[in-house]
């Protein structure tokens, strides 16, 4: 088969995979399976590819921030940070994660369409670098809370810029039938960031749109760039509010199967830089401080689930299952969303496919698939079977459904491994059973 | 509004809504949302509501096994086990919950269709009753396991009887596209069953069939339980291995909506009992042991959700969000499948609906609504929302995305009320981090 569609895979003189130079079955053996496996050295590079766009081809200050649901625990912070990268948080529990990372909180994003009071106390106390209001409610609450404290924030608003990126349904978050932001066309952006600038308890700086997610071309982000920059003049020139922030939120496509050309990050993070550059020259604008927050892009292509087959049915005429020891509850997305993943076997990477199977979990659901029509050889119970390109929104949005403990998560870097996040115990899912 | 679509709500003197005689607004206050509340009276009424209908229209042994995977937690099988019922678990985690409950183990039915050698090992250790056999390759391991330990454990089967419950089609279980059991169609289950029949390490006491979820008419279940005994008969005469238990799972659908009628748990286990009653009759089979597995029907009615609401969004022309402080982490029906729930106004029950909404959750996910199409009365920020109906699938399939802690659940019961889980802390998202 040998479908890499992630970077860091190889195949060793044993003709073993591996990742980031360490054998995975050796990797499978020692840690258990099911296993997220990630490769530390894809993750800075993807950081790099990132920055160094902006860096080479934006004339302005600029932060590239992680969007911390995509994943979430303590030792990524310290490669983001070494790496130079912002990140956006959309919650305590995110935020209190970066920290206790020792990521500084002045690199901070705070996001969320409905954050709570003390979450909001929380955010000013540990000092993030800026809090991204969603809506009319929260300007008025973050206000009070600023008040009682005594600070003054730096803040930005969350825009609908009415942007269809021709995605999945479910991951369209820039058109004005949603829960976050202001809505443009209606006039409600500019009305409560009017009132906003008049507040004496916070800053405005700027504003931020996310126009969907797993998004492969370039234009919707510069017609994004083309709404929001027009809408900074707007601002300037009609309400007197000039703001120095344009924040373009994430959504960068991934290679999730061998038929997928996302266009690369480098080019992705040159286009957001050539366009904002354009449009803001075009409307007679100074350049704005350019934030970019991709998240799935940065860590999906490091990770690597490994799982141990468990049965195999051959429904004459129907279908085959391959059941692994894993499923929803570790990467719930094609439950969620139908998502599709490329299969790899890590003892017999180079064994042509002779089949395709549906690769099904444990959990006691039918919806408990991890892809369909997935190319394998013949399998057999006890085989591993990799599922590629599983670094964001799989640990992140990991349950304990059928009281399954979670996997552990062990990053792979320069030829050896290390455990980020350990295994769950059975002990561990009653520790707050009373 | 005062769409009661939970049996134990009622409203005070006060005008505020109460579950199992305790004010909503009140548990609200003391324990904080989001806030799950089960009735525990409610749970037992309907444990009671099935095996009554058993005790008095079957004559021959039976079980009622409550399906663990709707909802786990330790102080749960204390009331189970009061109430006389069995459980169903699927994984070690469950079985571990449940044991660290106080239930009998001789109580347990051990499912999963993809069951770990330590996973099995752990069974027959902890003496569970049966277990539930799914494939061929684990009849092998179970049969090996045993042998080394010196178990000869009774175990079932379990069956795909092609039944199509006109259901959901992801919860659609019974049919033979499906992960689960042996088909019997194909005469695997037959050749599966007489080779488990001649090993000595195991003794074959039953078949199980679970035909699907949220299955509102009697039909489906009269339909298994004929094709089931029809193959119970095949079994006993022509392959000369006879049989004592059937085991019909679950399935009974609940009522979500005001629209929704189900038929009650009373007449749908006296349905079962004497479907199965009058189909062994005819084909001259002693009575089996009937053993069903209700869970969602147990304890979904039993569980009402407590939000905050945070933003109000009117879109004219559009829609209107309601945002509450939780979302698909503690409820991911929705987002799994589409599913819908009816609403209730703690603080004002009586209130009459003026609009239909959005009530959309607090987690950056597009995805992340809990129900459509919601009536309500008008709404402003701080107003307590209760969300009906939510004992079953929501605390078992919670989730940490976002970082979000996991509310608790109180438990109400004569007036009182009790933490049975208390609420994830931010420290407890971090304990299996290095």
């Amino acid at each position: 088969m040998r479908q890499f569609v992630m970077s860091g895979l190889n195949i060793n003189s044993g003709g073993h995979l591996t990742v980031g130079g360490v054998s995975v079955p050796e990797l499978a053996r020692e840690y258990g399976t099911p296993l997220y496996i990630l490769d530390e050295q894809v993750i800075r590079d993807n950081c790099r590819e990132v920055i160094g766009g902006l860096r080479e081809h934006y004339n302005a200050p600029f932060t590239v921030a992680f969007a911390s649901k995509a994943l979430c625990f303590k030792e990524l912070y310290r490669i983001l940070r070494e790496e130079g990268m912002g990140a956006d948080v959309v919650s305590g529990g995110e935020l209190y994660t970066a920290v206790k990372g020792g990521f500084d909180p002045k690199g901070l994003y705070f996001h969320g369409n409905n954050k709570s009071a003390s979450e909001i106390k929380y955010a000013l106390e540990s000092g993030v670098r800026r809090i991204v209001v969603d809506n009319a409610e929260e300007l008025e609450l973050l206000g009070e809370i600023a008040a009682q404290g005594g600070y003054t924030p730096d803040i930005s608003f969350r825009i609908k810029p009415g942007i269809d990126a021709h995605t999945h349904e479910f991951i369209k978050t820039g058109k004005i039938d949603s829960k976050f932001g202001l809505a443009l066309e209606t006039g409600e952006a500019a009305e409560v960031i009017a009132r906003a600038a008049k507040m004496k308890t916070v800053r405005v700086v700027g504003i931020n749109c996310h126009i969907g997610s797993q998004i492969f071309g370039t234009e919707p982000f510069a017609l994004a760039a083309k709404v929001m920059l027009t809408f900074m003049r707007d601002l300037r020139e009609n309400l007197g509010v000039p703001l120095n922030e344009l924040n373009l939120g994430g959504g960068f496509g991934i290679k999730y199967l061998p038929n997928h050309e996302p266009v690369t990050l480098a080019d992705m993070s040159r286009m957001c830089a050539e366009s904002v550059t354009a449009i803001a020259n075009e409307l007679n604008l100074p350049l704005p401080e350019l934030v970019l927050e991709p998240g799935r892009s940065i860590t999906a292509p490091a990770g690597l689930t490994v799982y141990t087959i468990g049965s195999v049915k051959h429904i004459p005429g129907v279908n085959t299952y391959v059941a692994v020891d894993g499923g929803m509850t570790d990467n719930p997305r094609h439950a969620l969303y139908g998502a599709s993943y490329e299969p790899i076997m890590p003892e017999r990477p180079n064994a042509p496919a002779t089949q395709n199977v549906i690769i099904a979990g444990r959990l006691c659901e039918s919806g408990d698939i991890i892809t369909r029509n997935a190319p394998l050889p013949d399998v057999k119970t006890g085989d591993l079977l990799g599922i590629q390109a599983t670094g964001a929104y799989n640990f992140s949005m990991a349950s304990n459904y059928n009281r399954v403990p979670r996997p552990p998560i062990v990053i792979v870097y320069k030829g050896k491994s290390r455990i980020a996040v350990r295994r769950q115990t059975y002990e561990d899912l009653l520790v707050c059973d009373q």
